[in-house]
């Protein structure tokens, strides 16, 4: 066996493992009995052990190293297989042996403790009391970001946090894009907000029974361009998406019996994700290129599904005749003028996950510029609901009554997940260029929806984007499909096109 | 820390593996797209090599040297949990290591392959199609036992199979068992089937709702002894039941919309084996001993409380007003004498697993004699379905019309799954005695069931049985619990007393 195939069946085995790890993880949040989280957090530790002992073993190095000087071994990305998989494994090779794992194991049970403390304190609003843990979360995680002392391409103490969730995307790249969506978006928020009669009536608020929400919703994943028996759809808190394996993708959903928007919203977006892993080059398959690792494209996949194709004129006006027939006390007086102002209303609030599309950028901004002014050192955390509550001010002209409506109300921080916000904001920037993108490849998308030609939005995404896996960069990949550099006026535009809408 | 800490960190690394492979396997039968199987078996195949590999690893053998000649290293069974593990997992350690990797892999290749063309096989009543792979799958597992030659406690070729299902038990105790066991039987059901009318009408034939089933069951399993959250019940294919780690059973049923008898007494069985494996002392949780492995013992739970209980005159009395209330077309003409006869016809048929608890194990005993024959070299596989159809004539009187619904009817000889099926008679026969035994503690049990106090049972089968788990073998929890030797009366006097309510 040369060596390609050899490090090709080990880290197919640790990708198997994987794979195990995720249907646990889905299972925990979808299905498992209550009294069965102790033995499955146990069964989670185990399999994130063993996986890291087979990932960092020497031999996966040599066989690295004979795969890096053998035939090709230098090939430029996309062009040999062998060298793109053995160039990436390379940098996570070498980043999972930089950190000690009593370091790794005090940063899990540390964040998992305070994630369990932060459910208390966002209840009491008590942000003291989360105070000690978060401390702790960031003190290791400065000890975290110190093992990657001289690493290559990192210059920033966020780089390495960064690059967990955003491999290869420095700070200052992401400082320079989330800088320039503040000055357009500043500005847009208040014009949207501050004149006129506030928002117009929502028709997703009503009486809306769950077994019929969730029969509407498997009829529209059903139509998106999934290969046929190849995912589901479940309830769950927190809605998410994973892949388990080729064939294999869960969706997950929130249903609220008083707003349907809730879990139509939510399943679109999270049906983006799934398209994303589902579409990955099957030449890839049980290796870890098959996964996407930039959860900015990521996001860029799902907030396309959600805002740019169902929040649509043309989706809506589809839509709306099966809303009647399932809703018709709330959709029969309702027309495709007041569903689609409906389904784009804008208003300044204060929690994100509950934000509209054109305001909620401004949340995650604030996020960014926090957790940076954090690692950079400018910022204590116990100063951190004043710094919060003051830029609240800034950037949406709101007061934040209480830190369970402020600091408290995510659960990143307390994870230790520093990083993992700007994420989400790049995916809407990336979507605006993806979107320009493809109408420029496929004509008028407007048009395409209204035929219900789904299908061909989903293979130009593949194609583009989906197929490469972690094989190209981001950046590579944006530049293969036409996008150039990162550029924040695609969303920006579209945005604007949703406050003329609202004001019109 | 001393060798059975380590021992047992090591052991509990592998069980998570295992717990892991159950919630694989669980999934993979209830809620996995049907486009993830091939990932799925990749992944199943991961999971068990990386077990094997870290199981049969030589550090595992010194431990188990140290713990057995440290302190107390040779107690009796359950006077040291060190001792038992270590006594256990040394025999299961000696085993593994026997049987070549080839060898696994390759069983488990034909099996599965012989599983697909059995589908085929059984659709078009053709054994001649599935006779080369059984072939195959013999001479594998006469190299399998082949393995065992010498190995302590083994002397007949189909002991190291039924040792696979039923440790430490030999095959002339069991032949000895179910020779005794047919004796009793056959004029029991000539006597039942010759004679009369035929069966009494049928009330769970009729036009049941699945929702409405399943609503049901949800509340008959509710009551009985499991902790509170720590179960949940699916709809499947073909039943089982599987303990994904403490505070997790996951139970199924199988639905049919035309009779309710199929999900109401399938749930109650593998509620049944769901019992036994929450009942596992916790102490012995995290090591290879929280999982019954006896199959015999595992039957005698599901059948306890399917048969003993479920389809008792006290438990259907209770459970009539509440199929009155749920199904008052079916139910309401029906009083608890008919609902009791209902529930307990008798009748001969081809079809093992639409057996009646009369006829039951008649198809046992003819399957269990014909695998003997095969492995003890007196019958030839090309003659397996001549000599079935002649046994099914002699034993219930009853004629083959084809292979479909004889010889071809079961998927566990395709499977490799030699040794088997005895296990899932002498699981009746030690269910008849634990009865005895539990009567005999608590007084009479009927008037227990009556009173809708089945915790008092489920606290005693967890006391007696349950709670050893695998620490102790089955011959020493049956004598533990008051039943002494293997004896078929028990179960003899219980089927009588069916045959006599039918006659009457």
């Amino acid at each position: 066996m040369d060596a390609f195939e050899e490090l090709r069946d080990r880290l197919g085995e640790i990708h198997d493992l994987s794979r195990a790890a995720a249907l646990l993880g889905w299972d925990e949040r979808t299905m498992m009995p209550a009294a069965g989280a102790e033995a499955r957090a146990e069964t989670q530790a185990t399999l994130a052990k063993v996986r890291h002992e087979m990932f960092t073993a020497d031999e996966i190095g040599r066989l690295i190293d004979r795969v890096r000087t053998g035939p090709k071994g230098d090939a430029p990305p996309g062009e040999s297989l062998p060298a793109d998989l053995a160039r990436i494994v390379a940098r996570d090779w070498e980043k999972a042996r930089r950190v000690p794992s009593e370091l790794r194991a005090e940063l899990a049970r540390a964040s998992s403790i305070a994630e369990g403390v932060w459910v208390e304190a966002k209840q009491r609003s008590d942000f003291g009391m989360l105070l000690p843990y978060l401390e702790r979360n960031v003190e290791l995680t400065h000890r975290y970001a110190e093992c990657f002392d001289g690493f290559p391409g990192f210059s920033h103490a966020y780089d390495p946090l960064l690059d967990e969730y955003e491999p290869e995307m420095t700070t200052e790249q992401i400082r320079t894009v989330l800088v320039g969506l503040r000055e357009g978006l500043v500005p847009l928020v208040r014009e949207a907000t501050e004149n006129g009669a506030g928002p117009p009536p929502d028709p997703f608020r009503g009486d809306f029974p769950i077994d019929m929400q969730s029969e509407l919703l498997a009829e529209l994943v059903a139509e998106l361009p999934f290969p046929e028996g190849s995912w589901r759809l479940d309830p769950t808190e927190h809605p998410f998406a994973i892949s388990i394996g080729r064939g294999d993708v869960r969706l997950t959903t929130r249903y609220d019996e008083d707003n349907l928007a809730m879990a139509l919203f939510s399943a679109m977006h999270e049906a983006g994700h799934g398209l994303y892993e589902a579409g990955v080059d099957v030449e890839l398959r049980r290796t870890p290129l098959s996964k996407p690792r930039s959860l900015g494209l990521h996001e860029s996949q799902s907030r396309l599904w959600e805002n740019w194709v169902a929040r649509s004129r043309p989706y809506l006006e589809r839509l709306l005749p099966r809303l009647r027939e399932r809703f018709p006390d709330s959709f029969d007086g309702v027309d495709a003028d007041q569903l689609e102002r409906g389904a784009n209303r804008i208003e300044r609030s204060l929690i994100r996950i509950e934000a509209d599309e054109v305001t909620y950028n401004l949340h995650i901004l604030i996020r960014f510029e926090l957790e940076l002014e954090l690692f950079e050192g400018g910022l204590a955390l116990k100063d951190m609901p004043e710094a919060w509550n003051e830029r609240y001010r800034a950037y949406l002209g709101l007061d934040v009554p209480d830190d369970a409506h402020g600091v408290l109300q995510d659960v990143h921080w307390a994870g230790a997940a520093f990083g993992y916000f700007p994420t989400y904001s790049l995916g809407n920037v990336i979507a605006g260029q993806l979107w320009e993108a493809a109408e420029s490849d496929l004509g008028d998308l407007d048009a395409i929806i209204g035929d219900g030609h789904l299908a061909s939005l989903g293979e130009w995404l593949r194609d583009r984007v989906h197929r490469y896996g972690r094989r190209l960069s981001p950046t590579e990949i944006l530049e293969r499909a036409g996008c150039g550099e990162l550029s924040v006026e695609p969303l920006l535009q579209h945005l604007q096109r949703r406050v003329a809408l609202a004001a019109s």
